[in-house]
């Protein structure tokens, strides 16, 4: 029996700026990330998705960002683990907040862009990121990249943790991702995506981009939802997984 | 009997820049409001200033401001009661989660500048606001002007409140305060200030700038610690409620 | 023999978030306004409009608007006369740099949202903004509603400038704009608001909402290309001035 | 004969927030390098700031940073070249239009913190800011480290370009300031510090900090104002000079 949790980041509208397609994506996801207001989001668009969320059946989730709205949280800064502890927690606790107003509360945390980039290769950030989510509510579920930093360091300190994988990026032999910049980073073709998927979930293996198969965890699966493309293809995940038996449940009904 | 809070906003201070002096101000209050980032303070300040807060005895307070950092909050902003529902949620949450991460919780939320005057006559933006702090958590307190809108919204709502008073600042018949822009808004006599304090609180009357004595509600009483004048005159006012057997606690305390 | 420049508002996406198809509006006017930072547009997005403005062969102006993003500049801010003063400077400085090292220069000025709206109603706000226009580059046309503040500021101290009219919003008697909040305020029958357009350029007569005529001037039009319904609008209305030979020529060109 | 700039970072005050004693520190240089709105410095802090050093006679510079105004644009932001090129047009093109307010003009750029420390490595980064400069005004001298990037980058496309030394900074053999993380970084010694000045404006070399002796040139000196002891200390090196017959003007006067 396998099972695994489908997240997506949402609520990144700003202002009077619109980005995404919540309303489309949210019936395909189990566990809903929404922007803090760092790298995107704003008050009311996260009081919005909540509300969203919710009524989809979808659970809520922070996903904090670096300080860096023009460049939408997707550019390394050089933040100190002192940093990054304050700005989780503000983030965390904004987000909770909308949730508590909505008569609910959060399941998880994850982080965006650089922040999620950057904590998943150094120890530091990930220890400060992790004891902040711990400090906030430690009954949250960090996702973070399978193998990474950011999941030993929630080990650590015995914050629960979901591994995170992707449907659409090539893994290199130590077990991270193809950085976007080489050649065969993304996965174009539908097929061998949902291939390494299901291998990834049934098989807790996947065939990195050099041919060799390295073991891998999967807990949840990221999603996109921005375009039609996008989301026909998320579609096909999700029906290739159902048919192939595999629960599609909230990190929170499995995650120890 | 009588009994008074001492409020003081903190935490005032934002990246490289200083402002205030928390660390004296902190031993004259009960009540610390701490701003939340919109207006001033930012996540790191928030950490260091709950935990500065802690360390004296001082009761946690969130200080929401208008998004507005370069106005420091001071400048009306047209917001919709959406708006406002929103920043509450937002800045209160945020806040919120520095306390739980320092093992404690809040109090209060005092709303600033330009959000606590336009709220204090706007009876819409005053409902928004009582509504998103009793949303967010029901034993909050909201400390607001003394006979505003914003008593009239928490109280229509259940929300506990507490009536706030100032030392350095005399009364128009209707309640309100002089506006800054007329002439006998700031009460510079030391001695006047003092009076009309143990007035509001000994006799629930303050003497409006044109003579007359109306009834006041005092709660709690704001306090400033910016400079070393403002400082001594806090100190004196104290020494003077203590001299008079009024008693100096929490508002949480004795507000029902 | 009637002339007629036409503007509209471009260069407002934000980093990752995108605004408007200026590419599709730009073939239809002559004055580009663009944004500058402050309520949309950013350094990257200003280059790549004045860019594309100039490739269009459009005349290039700067779109300075209020320090509210989250907002889109739409809220009023009570902003004083020299923070007014300072914000204009500032992104004109801004946007003109970008002009320049593209080898061009700037035409016009048009203030944007409640800045626009409040300097048409406050004579101190319009004289600031005027000034500084003034004080930057005196070559500079401000665009500013017919018969406002603005205008009565700009000819006081000797700035040229373009009173703008709007086809699909009705008039009040004193020549103001009907507020959106009532009743009448769009004109949304397309052939009423070019007969309207026609009317101010060919007879500088408008009826106002109430049915009285009054006089207006008109030096420039104020067009949108926000969707697909909104430009071809923007066609018709082109077509029609073409019709009725009314050229349609830069400000720059005609404005003493 | 020996000359020497002298010049420090003015104007990074921000909104409420007061930072360093520009007039105490104005009569000590030749030229002010004012910071734009980034990653300090207000509209109304710049167009102040400017009046400010025209009274005293420092000659005007731009200081653009990096857009991290919670972290003082000290932080690695990882920015594209193109970024870079887009910041920099903007910033300089702000503060240039309130020198132009003033009835003056700028003389040179200066870049902050973390821009001026990447670039100064990073020979893509150096090209796009020196680029962007010499765009935007062809006539503005570039202010960078002694021997770096920037300077090469200037060098290459014809920018004029002012070489920078430090009174209080270790050299390394390479010519590059030893990291403040690294032990003997900052010189504390006055004496130390002094010598060091007058050994790279009049022999042309400096004793790095593992005792070679390289070749340095010293077209302009950083001095600081923040504080008493930055101020005295600042005065001490100007004597110095005056007493060893440098000539101090600024740099317009004689870089070609």
């Amino acid at each position: 029996m396998f099972r695994i949790d489908m997240n997506s980041d949402l609520g990144e509208s700003f202002g009077a700026w619109k980005m995404g397609q919540d309303d489309k994506v949210l019936p395909l996801l189990t566990s809903a990330n929404i922007a803090c207001g760092f790298h995107a989001g704003d008050p009311n668009v996260m009081r919005k998705t909540v509300r969203l969320a919710l009524d989809s059946g979808a659970v809520l989730g922070a996903h904090p960002g670096m300080p860096d709205l023009v460049g939408f949280g997707r550019r390394k800064l050089d933040i100190s683990p002192d940093d990054a502890y304050s700005i989780i927690v503000y983030q965390v606790g904004a987000l909770a907040a909308f949730a508590t107003a909505a008569g609910s509360h959060l399941q998880h945390v994850k982080p965006h862009g650089s922040l999620y980039n950057m904590a998943a290769k150094d120890a530091k950030l990930a220890e400060a990121i992790a004891q902040a989510i711990y400090d906030v509510d430690k009954s949250l579920i960090l996702f973070a990249l399978a193998g990474s930093e950011s999941i030993k360091a929630a080990n650590k300190i015995g914050l629960r943790c979901a591994s995170e994988v992707f449907a659409d990026r090539s893994y290199q032999e130590d077990g991270s991702l193809t950085p976007r910049s080489k050649p065969g980073a993304m996965i174009t073709d539908e097929n061998s995506s949902i291939k390494q998927v299901l291998s990834m979930i049934m098989e807790h293996k996947v065939t990195t981009l050099s041919g060799k198969v390295i073991p891998v965890k999967a807990d949840t699966l990221c999603i996109h939802g921005d375009g039609e493309k996008a989301l026909l293809f998320a579609q096909k995940i999700k029906n290739a997984l159902l048919e192939n038996d595999v629960e599609i449940s909230a990190a929170g009904t499995f995650i120890k």
